[in-house]
């Protein structure tokens, strides 16, 4: 088993960038996991992957070094998350459906904010599990026919199903805390409390 | 005059990191100068300066490579955004001090938020314009005996007086709608309708 920073390798989780991905998505998870905001432990490591070697600039313009590319990624991680943007419709997209099948294989959380969402619902895998997205009519616009899953469509910020966390691009402080409770981060009560902070934008007592 | 992408070089907003910088505290106003969220036009461009050349890593464990550095930075820009992080006590932060005099004094707008307002007490800018910061207690006890703008602070998540905007790290949504009110980017129906879909999660009609 290779060690890092004392944690095992398959406590990372997995961070999927496309060229234009939207900084604010991962901005409150990545933090909460590998440093828990004062409220809990960091269990977790973080790891950017990106489509190739090299940078990859978000939708704020912040220039980003990816620790893995969709070609060499850990054969063991504990958590991938689609982090949205504005490139889920090309050839860089395509190459995420594998990556995807297997974390579902392996019963990985999964999670999948704004158009990354939508990428799910247009490869598929959405139409057996509850779910949402950038609203009901903007998915099926996007996921075409191979998007049968209306029913189980939810007008939620973020909607957890099992090991499957689904947002909408402005609910990442909801898919933040679906994403930590999926990994038993924290629990409901230190959620809570984060999920106001962010919310409110005030500082709860003893935070 | 240089040109960047059309615009003028004094249409850049330098967004200043350190080591462990926020991820989440830059995360919706970069992307809403560089894009605008379909909400309005783009009209700044963004740029990352960080103390030396080299990667910086963020709290959340993503690694940006900067645009300038302390040292060599332009000699015009529009905004200087200060985000918050765990290391703005030391050496690194000290440096920031003659940035921030020279930014004021050329009256651009100056934002600064979590740590960075509390550095900003510390070295004496905030004792006579109203600010904000995380908590009165926090910024007396990080500021010590320079800060005595006591009077002028205000419990709230951002602080807007005229070209400076302070707030707390968990004010970061309403620090976003300050700067951009204040660099005006956008109309305050717009921000307003920004404000209120990432505070609830929930996408407003035609976003």
């Amino acid at each position: 088993m290779h060690m890092d920073s004392g944690l095992p390798i398959n406590r990372e989780v997995l961070f999927l960038v496309i060229p234009e991905y939207a900084d604010w998505e991962f901005a409150l998870l990545a933090p909460g996991l590998r440093r828990g905001f004062g409220l809990w432990a960091p269990q977790y490591e973080v790891k950017v992957v990106a489509p190739d070697e090299g940078l990859v600039t978000s939708i704020g313009g912040f220039r980003c070094l990816p620790d893995y590319t969709f070609n060499h990624l850990p054969e063991d991680y504990a958590a991938l998350v689609l982090v949205g943007g504005m490139n889920w419709w090309g050839e860089e997209a395509e190459r995420v459906v594998a990556i995807v099948r297997q974390a579902l294989a392996r019963q990985v959380v999964v999670g999948a904010i704004c158009d990354a969402s939508a990428f799910l619902g247009a490869k598929g895998f959405l139409n057996d599990v509850d779910h949402t997205s950038n609203g009901l009519t903007y998915l099926k616009d996007k996921a075409g026919s191979a998007y049968t899953g209306e029913a189980r469509y939810r007008n939620e910020p973020s909607v957890r199903a099992g090991n499957l966390v689904t947002a909408s691009g402005v609910g990442f402080i909801d898919f933040t805390c679906d994403m930590l409770a999926a990994l038993n981060v924290a629990d409901a009560q230190n959620i809570a409390v984060m999920r106001s902070a962010f919310r409110s934008g005030m500082i709860p007592t003893g935070l």
